[in-house]
């Protein structure tokens, strides 16, 4: 984190996946707010999104991943066969659709440095390729 | 709606809802903008969502809650049996999917106090869960 | 574009389309960022969206226009019959259901002038009506 003068605070965080999945780091953010703003997220990748959602029961986590590999199956899938962008795998163009359709960035108020996340609210990578990434997001508090 | 000194102006509203569909509270939110700056809508939930959609025809409405039922079934539904997260009920996990690919924040421009929505723009929360729930919504204009 | 004093720098766009597809206005978004803050595009429409995707082959593009029209097909075959709002067209309602679950605004933090989109990162019109239209995009940047 490097924080800088006047209003504005910035972030960066480098967050190891290996393989589908939700990975959590609600806690590293809620580190670095302070003061009252908006915090934006933005994860600098289109194969992979970022998500708000519930982290008290880890089945919700393993839920979302079936439901979006049953959505959107591997290009090696009988019914994907219209697929083009299939080189780097059939994982590849996948990634990219459910990174279409799932946030590429975040905002979440914050008053009096307090998050504004309701009680459940977890922040997420959600990882949609396969081998393992090292996924870059940056912070920015406003 | 609490004004606070400076740029920031904070707003929240707790909206009733009574199953699935969309609610609309853009005359709520337009009341509340002024100046110049960026509107962030946030809700604390992850069973519903905000969306900004046509408010001219009543039927968009009814057709989009009708798309995502058919899209994300109930979780006794055949092709849902391999949901987890079913304990609260079968429309809880369905829920988390919806709100998973929906808005939980929404961003608008506000120019010298004017809403830059368009002309058939509305606000909504879209309610995933059967049985009735009070929703909370924070918002903040910097 | 407009520049206005302090903090704030506001942008408008006009994107001719024609047709569904993805329309790539990254460079016209870039020339117009400065300073340090976080950039806020805003859609002033309910039947098109932004997206932020991968801009390095353009089969990424295509793809995901037929992944969507096969998610959401028209009005008219056969599993959309359901479907009330019609009276545009079999691509009316789809557009919107598309519009719905697709980005209407982004967010891009700027660190002194630097636009901190990843590398294969471009932002994009996604179209999903049939006939050509104007979309006006808003941007504002805080």
């Amino acid at each position: 984190m490097i924080a800088r003068g006047g209003d504005t605070r910035e972030m960066d965080w480098q967050i190891k996946t290996s393989g589908a999945g939700l990975y959590e780091f609600t806690r590293d953010v809620a580190a670095s707010v302070a003061a009252t703003g908006v915090l934006t997220l933005f994860v600098k990748h289109t194969s992979c999104s970022l998500l708000i959602q519930e982290n008290a029961d880890p089945e919700v986590q393993t839920d979302l991943t079936a439901f979006f590999d049953r959505f959107v199956p591997p290009a090696d899938h009988p019914g994907m066969s219209y697929l083009s962008h299939t080189y780097e795998g059939p994982d590849d163009m996948p990634a990219h659709i459910k990174a279409a359709m799932l946030p590429t960035s975040l905002q979440i108020p914050v008053i009096s440095g307090e998050f504004q996340l309701g009680n459940w609210q977890g922040i997420y990578i959600f990882e949609h390729r396969t081998v393992p990434h090292l996924r870059r997001v940056v912070g920015m508090m406003r």
